[in-house]
């Protein structure tokens, strides 16, 4: 049986700008295809931090050129990045695939939403900021215009905060499995997937959030019933005391000492820490299951377990949870 | 067995702006529910006129304010354009399948690419304009930076001006064959597809192009093996000498008639004659395939032989034809 592994790609498996995305895709492509000539049922999710961002920003100056335009929503923004950045990748894959020989693998991409709790405190206390940079004035004018919250961001000027809640459901999660297991490689979860809230009766409504594409990844594996998630990101593997006399590469965590790290404030917010807890969440998630955390090029010898820093329970923990849930 | 059907959205199925689209999609939902309840299997295309414009707008728009953006290929305009449209027709078509406890049919959008022949004619001749009316001193200016073709349009301004080469071939028809045989509702084609273009070994290359909706939809079908195609407009039914006194409004069509019609000058180019080219093209690809042209609140009337013009071949020719195929 080939191992079903979810792939998170972080900003640099795509770059910032389309020519740096057209760059970036080809290489990311190689990573990947490298995986599945080894034998694994690959399924791409990834980030779209810099395109949501870009796109964000082209509507609202759009809007601030003929205001009939009216706002676009955070959500449709999201959902065109997940085009905008498919596009590329799939053609990038298709193209490694077939240099390889490897023709009976379609590449497509699914436009994913994610169900996100309306009831979620990450709602209370918005903190990612996105689009541009206003002046005060700005910021307040565009406040009252649109409803959205503005804040001072760390001194470099105005900007729109949204929230960031946990992803609860993937909405297309059937259509994935079933591509994937009639040998589709998926493109999906994009930007952690666009954030939807279920509202009156079947209605799902698009949030002004961004959810984290860790977690969205991490719950996409768990739906998939993936044997590994690997989140990929600017680091071999996962250190502790970073950047310190005493700095320590890790190879392997078990969700124990992750949890030890965490409270001890190893990891930063935002950056190593989120990667961190979906790891560990889907380490937990059911015996047998792991995490690779470790850079975009090592991800075939982080899977042959060469390097990268691998989260899994201990092998007791896992007879444990076995024999319990037989018991 | 159910009928297997490709129904083709023209622009009053989407609205031109985000709210219209938002309304618009309701209605459209219910038309096309309907033909699932009375047992069809149903694959949804759609145009993208109005939403790839504004999305190409406001990339341009971007580039104006911050010259460091550099330009959007209207192919990932037209990808965008796809994820823009889908996320609201998902969530409506979903929406209302619920609502009529049709719970086990998930709807999801796939980006779809189209493969155009370089060596297409249309690319001589760029016939369709998009984007924002310019004065002749910005047009100039702007096709100097970007070396894009413009044109004085009927009076009213300069305007880019893009090929509309035929559909050759759908890339992702595998997913989404494969999604509706699984009983999936599948929105693709967005926009008639991105156009690509075959270059150098396995790489595609978006074009800048814009494929007629009516064209890819009729491509679709064939590639899918549909039963049928129904191209949704603005009339119940196709009319010769329209808006003459001797206006005769057809219930069906044989291909033999349609093409007496259409050599006489009947259908509007860029309007009924599209429509009329695509149906024609799809009923003569496989004896028994036919294709509907009416009103999106008339399809499933059309189905039933109600209304609508039906375009099929005449009982006569489809047996010539079985019998020749089987001689």
């Amino acid at each position: 049986m080939s191992k079903r592994i979810v792939i998170a790609l972080g900003g640099n498996a795509l770059g910032s700008t389309l020519p740096e995305q057209a760059e970036a895709v080809k290489i990311t492509a190689k990573a990947i295809v490298d995986l599945i000539e080894d034998g694994s049922q690959v399924v791409v999710a990834h980030g779209n931090g810099p395109q949501v961002g870009i796109i964000n920003n082209a509507m609202a100056a759009l809007q601030r050129e003929d205001p009939n335009q009216g706002f676009t929503p955070l959500s449709v923004c999201g959902a065109m990045s997940q085009a905008y950045i498919g596009y590329d990748l799939q053609n990038a894959l298709r193209e490694e695939l077939l240099d390889r020989g490897i023709c009976n693998m379609p590449v497509c991409t699914v436009i994913t939403q994610v169900e996100v709790d309306p009831d979620d405190p990450a709602f209370e206390n918005p903190s990612k900021p996105i689009g541009r940079f206003m002046s005060e004035e700005e910021a307040m004018d565009y406040a009252a215009k649109t409803g959205y919250l503005v804040r001072e961001d760390a001194g470099r000027g105005w900007r729109r905060y949204v929230a960031s809640p946990k992803p609860k459901h993937i909405i297309e999660a059937g259509a994935i499995r079933h591509l994937t297991e009639d040998g589709h490689l998926v493109i999906c979860c994009g930007g952690g997937g666009i954030p939807v809230q279920r509202t009156v009766r079947n209605h799902l409504k698009g949030a002004a959030a961004v959810i984290d594409k860790d977690f969205a990844s991490e719950l996409l594996a768990e739906q998939l019933d993936a044997d590994m998630l690997i989140i990929l990101t600017a680091v071999e593997k996962v250190a502790i005391n970073f950047r310190r006399e005493n700095e320590a590469w890790l190879s392997s965590l078990t969700p124990q000492e992750a949890r030890r790290h965490m409270a001890d404030g190893q990891f930063a917010p935002g950056s190593m820490l989120p990667k961190v807890e979906a790891a560990v969440k889907f380490a937990e998630s059911k015996p047998g299951r792991e995490a690779l955390i470790t850079l975009l090029e090592k991800a075939r010898d982080g899977i042959a377990g060469k390097t990268g820093t691998v989260v899994r329970q201990s092998v007791g923990a896992t007879n444990r949870r076995a024999v319990a849930a037989e018991a």
